[in-house]
């Protein structure tokens, strides 16, 4: 059970006319600052303001039509959904998402005006998969998984395929690609994407400090379950364990795991109102802090990065911009 | 004295692979609000974060030999001054600013950053004609006009070009064009682009309530100089009367002007941070504050909207998330 290339290329051409192909950014001051050709992906300015889109609306084109009439359920602290919920409206399906109680306000009102049900959950003391189980017993709604599906992973490997097009289009291969990591999906898909493009190009996935997983496991050499002390801010990116397919494939194709902290979230977001002119979620903009802190020599190289979404709240957003006046 | 299309394709020459392209970008969101085919021109992603420095390289490029080795001098509130300082720091040229004191810190520090020696005045007593002249007269240095200048516009109207441009690579055209107006500038050389690409296609530019300068002068059927009794946070579109050249364009092209208030600003820049994920400085965000306040009958109409800028102070742009959260 895996994907490849073509998986991606086909899930590309579903997508075609229906998500964003977001554009390729440069930032003169950016690239100066860290002596580097960097490339900007932001989907921050897909559909729903994140990647999860892509992934969605490939697996849910995909049902057949018995299956369309019966909806959808997914669990989801947001941008999937989000994702969801939107490729479901444009589809015509019923979809219900169970959130979190404390997902981000702006994640929990996108969800509700793309006219999808909501059903709160308590993240300490109840279980999304049983209460998203149950859902789908008492529907017959199929489940979305978040990340460890091979559609969901192919609609998001859409991204990275984007990624490598763009540049060639410019005449160029990056040395290597950053993308943000939670569950794994956005990542396993762009590493298909990008080494099935040219394998010399080098992939990095980028985790909080507190939620790194992917880093551990890949110390260990396999899948490890992590009990977080702390909190982080990435919402989007709070796994504490790296999905079984998505692990499957970033295992062999990602090249290293990078970490960040709290600040380097906070600064890396300030940078992007200040430099970039983006919104960018703290999940989102963990490839950037991860350049912006000198987690990779990447001096003299060329780079593409991901910002893979920009739900954040204000006060959220102002808190970061206060606390990092000069990034 | 006026300028043509011709003029705006040779500045799009002098600009290939200097200036970025900026992409054209669409939200379903603002399309399903507004009942309309709405394309956003982000020069937020511009080099310095505003349009401005189109304009400025495509004068100073064409700068001889000799005026190059005496350097450049010219005023601004900010974003001109940065489009004159990066295209100096290009072109190895010295440049000295002349800015108010009260300009955004954004904006001064912006230009510092880029090697341009500052010379700050004072709004109320200084006349920063007479502080450049006085320059100009030392060093030999040439003044570099903000809008009137045949070279300044027809380097603003490549953005105007390249909306028409990529926009027919959509097979598209639209039926409007709205444009910030301060000095005219950016606004003389988008119409020039746009009726020349496509005569039916209206133009619109808009301005702050209490600077309506070019608005009163439509109605006057000539140039009238205002004297505004209320501030505006729109630091970009403070000019109190059309520019001599800019008003016998935009006289001729622009088909009508609108008018924001304060309050439409703010909740511009709101949505735009929520929904478009751009940062949005108050003189940038005037188009779409005019279309979001239904200023303009656009239903089932396809409409192309200019975002000038991004240089905004934190402090300012948290105020403006906080007045209206749920734009």
């Amino acid at each position: 059970m895996t994907i490849n290339l073509e998986d991606i290329q086909l899930a590309a051409q579903r997508l075609d006319g229906v998500a964003i192909r977001t554009p390729i950014l440069t930032s003169a001051l950016l690239n100066e600052r860290l002596n580097a050709t960097v490339y900007i992906k932001p989907e921050c300015l897909q559909h729903i303001g994140a990647f999860k889109f892509r992934g969605a609306y490939n697996r849910l084109s995909q049902l057949s039509p018995a299956e369309k009439a019966r909806g959808v359920v997914a669990f989801s602290s947001g941008n999937h959904a989000q994702g969801v919920a939107y490729a479901a409206q444009l589809l015509k399906l019923d979809a219900t998402i169970v959130m979190p109680s404390d997902a981000p306000a702006i994640k929990r009102e996108g969800t509700a005006r793309l006219g999808a049900t909501i059903r709160l959950y308590d993240r300490e003391t109840e279980s999304r998969e049983e209460i998203s189980a149950d859902i789908a017993r008492q529907t017959g709604a199929v489940l979305v998984p978040a990340f460890d599906d091979e559609d969901i992973i192919a609609g998001q490997g859409t991204c990275g395929l984007e990624i490598m097009q763009q540049l060639q289009a410019l005449d160029c291969v990056p040395d290597c690609v950053l993308s943000p990591c939670g569950g794994g999906g956005l990542l396993a898909g762009i590493s298909t994407a990008v080494k099935g493009c040219n394998a010399g190009t080098k992939v990095y996935g980028v985790e909080p400090q507190h939620y790194d997983d992917h880093y551990l496991s890949k110390q260990a050499g396999e899948r490890v379950k992590i009990h977080p002390q702390l909190k982080t801010v990435c919402d989007a990116l709070m796994a504490t364990t790296p999905g079984e397919l998505t692990w499957s494939i970033n295992s062999k194709l990602v090249d290293d795991f990078l970490r960040v902290s709290e600040d380097d979230v906070a600064h890396a977001i300030s940078f992007a109102f200040r430099y970039l002119k983006l919104v960018v979620e703290p999940g989102g903009v963990v490839a950037l802090a991860a350049i912006l802190q000198n987690k990779l020599n990447i001096t003299g190289k060329t780079v593409a990065i991901v910002l893979s979404g920009g739900n954040i709240d204000s006060q959220s957003f102002s808190k970061c911009l206060e606390e990092f006046p000069s990034p």
